[in-house]
């Protein structure tokens, strides 16, 4: 009997419809981004090794330009609009780094963008959509419908929307990180990716399973926030209530439909961490590697730290996947009581 | 009439003395630290460019193994003892960084080291030390002789101290921190590095002044602890009352002996910084650059985030010396009242 290969190919081949985004468009993000987005470092830590008792690579998006792998999607997707296209201007919605990573990428191509915020973001990504010369509209996400607002304001002006995760291009764009990753660090056994909307994992997991066909891509969701989860489980796409989560980057509701169709064939399972999980990550990452890491963007090293690393896998890539929080917050949130 | 070429061997021509270290001796510093030290990145920043108006190269030592420059002095110091000498074991006395670097020199030679730490020196820095198996004997830096206590500590067991900087190797080893910074960033006019015993400058100007003899290498103290800035400017070595800053790794009260004989030929001049403009220079460098840098660490960042850079500079290096501050300390820190 032969060995079963779990490639990116055969994984979708089971599929009758056919995959949203290939390998190749992971390929073609990069070269779309090069010398524009970063290629950001990887970095190791021995202290972190023996913690986790296994060789942890982890890829700093915290450093990548606007502070999240979200350049890498916004700016993939928008340099392929067609000029007239992209002179009329670019919208998005966004809890902020998406949001900051489409107001940098309107710039360096020269037009404008839209960014619907909610009211209740950090105001540190607020100020930055406006840094980068962006026009910032408020919605509360408790009640208002975010999609709804971006794209009537898209059709109202003649905005193109680029949306955070449900887009081809986007979820190419963030597979650049997991491409880079395992050039820098080959024959990874396992890769913790966070998971928000799942834009991040779906676009690392269609190369990383194409590179590495024997790899495990791991989700992390906040508890609160389990939406891919409880959709993984259920074979569907459901939703949660409205996450309450430190992880502000986190807090969807459902999966993509787009992303979801990936994630459910190259995904192995996703792990939970709590707040607690979080911060304690956020502090080593502080104190041990010297990096800001924003709450969701320490969720999956905040899973290894909380043990949910097989101990088989003696290879593993992490993605830091952002680092915007500002002093104050950092501050609030590491010193509350536990 | 020939141009004055203001090599690091004219400067010292004029002077009757040998110098303590020569050029040659960080080249094999070099070679010496060479796989054991991190030869840590030089990240630079646009936002930072802007606001200084010259290109900033930042050596980050923060990202130094033991978490700052002193690493490199301390192994290449503890590696050139006869292996008789290095068995019975390292002593030092240290305000922490140079404490912990012994400590992490020791285990890597696999000897035993004991540190002399100040009461008050952050908990974290005195746990590190006891962390890499070294033994901590603490003092009280307001009343004691901590130079006297490591000198009959190491008579008394026989041990070898090695001191923070008035040692040609410990200096010799941390102008390795300039040699690897200049490779990466030629054609440099200005090199700014934080000033607390004189070793690092020392180090630093010794090895920039060879390979660029036209560089101005200045050296960055906090306002209370101006001893290297009034020794140079009275042309001999005073003492100041014993700082109170929150920058704990410079607070030196009277220059080195070894490093002010180096300082006063190499070093153009000395900015003072406040402990409010380090404090912006560390929120600065965690919300742009996410990472984290000591209260020590910052000031030479802070000085040029202060305007202190002169105009006619193109391109400046930076050492951003040390990243050891808890996230306890560094939020009570940067959330106080401005």
């Amino acid at each position: 009997m032969a060995l079963m290969v779990r490639s990116w190919h055969n994984r979708f081949m089971q599929s009758a419809k056919a995959p949203p985004i290939n390998p190749e468009d992971v390929r073609a993000a990069a070269a779309s981004i090069a010398g524009v987005a970063h290629r950001t470092p990887v970095v190791r830590s021995r202290t972190l090794d023996q913690l986790v008792g296994a060789e942890i690579f982890l890829k700093c998006e915290n450093l990548q330009r606007a502070g999240a792998f979200k350049f890498r999607g916004a700016y993939n997707a928008a340099s392929r609009l067609a000029p007239e296209r992209l002179a009329r201007g670019l919208a998005t919605y966004s809890s902020g780094n998406h949001g900051q990573a489409i107001a940098l990428a309107a710039r360096e191509l020269g037009t404008t963008a839209v960014v619907v915020m909610p009211k209740d973001a950090p105001e540190s990504k607020a100020d930055a959509v406006a840094g980068y010369g962006a026009e910032v509209l408020t919605y509360d996400r408790y009640s208002e419908d975010r999609a709804a607002i971006g794209e009537s304001l898209a059709r109202d002006r003649g905005l193109t929307l680029i949306p955070p995760y449900e887009h081809p291009h986007v979820i190419a764009g963030q597979g650049t990180a997991a491409l880079e990753l395992m050039e820098d660090a080959p024959d990874l056994d396992a890769l913790f990716v966070p998971v928000g909307g799942g834009g991040l994992i779906a676009g690392c997991a269609t190369i990383a399973t194409d590179l590495q066909p024997k790899i495990h891509v791991v989700g992390v969701e906040p508890e609160a926030g389990d939406d891919t989860k409880k959709s993984l489980a259920l074979g569907r796409r459901v939703s949660v209530p409205v996450p309450r989560t430190i992880a502000d980057g986190q807090a969807a509701e459902t999966p993509g439909e787009l992303t979801f169709s990936i994630n459910q064939r190259l995904v192995e399972g996703i792990e939970l961490v709590s707040d607690e999980q979080i911060l304690d990550a956020m502090r080593f990452a502080f104190e041990r590697l010297k990096l800001v890491v924003e709450p969701s963007g320490a969720t999956a090293l905040a899973a290894l730290l909380a043990g949910k690393l097989d101990h088989k896998v003696r290879r593993a890539g992490v993605v830091l996947s952002g680092g915007n929080v500002d002093s104050r917050r950092f501050s609030g949130l590491v010193t509350r009581s536990r």
